[in-house]
């Protein structure tokens, strides 16, 4: 089974900046960043995919309710290379999250959940999380 | 029951660095950060208590193993101030944690579990967590 890091009750609220720093691991095929009230509840998946399920080097957004995906948002630029460290940038504001990549770039992904603050957060295997910082 | 800020599957090995950074809560009575294997074993206890259980403004640290509490070990210096922010770093050597605390001064606390990494954290309400930080 995959190891995932995750963290419980460190909140995240409207107003507030998540800035997580990582290494993408040599052999990545992908990873995410999720962000949302549980486990089983996701308002932000935010998901480089290097080379997996058909995509190379693209970015795929996402929200997981009540056992689903919805509609997917994908990114093309994709500021990210194995091996190397990145960091990403998350401010959440009242109905978005505006994501700045490591290249300076941005774009937002809509608070589908519609919560203004999440306390659970998750980083799936093919990055290494060095430091997350809520500001 | 006491929220608790948890952290899975973020590995802290000997010769890296954990750098936690938070604010004290205005009505802070004690707060801790814990590191170990697992929920249940704690390799390092640091419990900066204001005031509670007797103890005014000292730190005690101790390892909790098959359900019980170790030896404490008691520092007295204690550079934290209520509702102020802090930082706390804990440098892990193959045979103790070597803790700086908020004013530049440190002590060691020995590895008691020997273990060469650990995967789990917790943080005790008492402190909100800003950042933590693996080098």
């Amino acid at each position: 089974m995959e190891t995932v890091m995750s963290i419980k009750n460190m909140t995240f609220k409207v107003g507030q900046t998540l800035t997580v720093v990582g290494v993408v691991k040599p052999d990545c095929k992908e990873f995410a960043v999720n962000i949302g009230p549980s486990e089983d509840r996701i308002a932000l998946h935010l998901n480089p995919r290097f080379n997996t399920k058909g995509d190379i080097n693209i970015i795929v957004c996402n929200t997981f309710e009540a056992g689903t995906w919805c509609q997917e948002q994908r990114e093309k630029r994709f500021p990210f290379s194995l091996g190397k460290d990145f960091k990403i940038v998350i401010k959440f504001t009242p109905s978005e999250f505006e994501v700045t990549l490591p290249d300076g770039s941005t774009f937002c992904f809509p608070n589908r959940l519609g919560a203004q603050e999440y306390s659970f957060m998750s980083f799936h295997e093919g990055a290494r999380i060095q430091s997350i910082e809520i500001k």
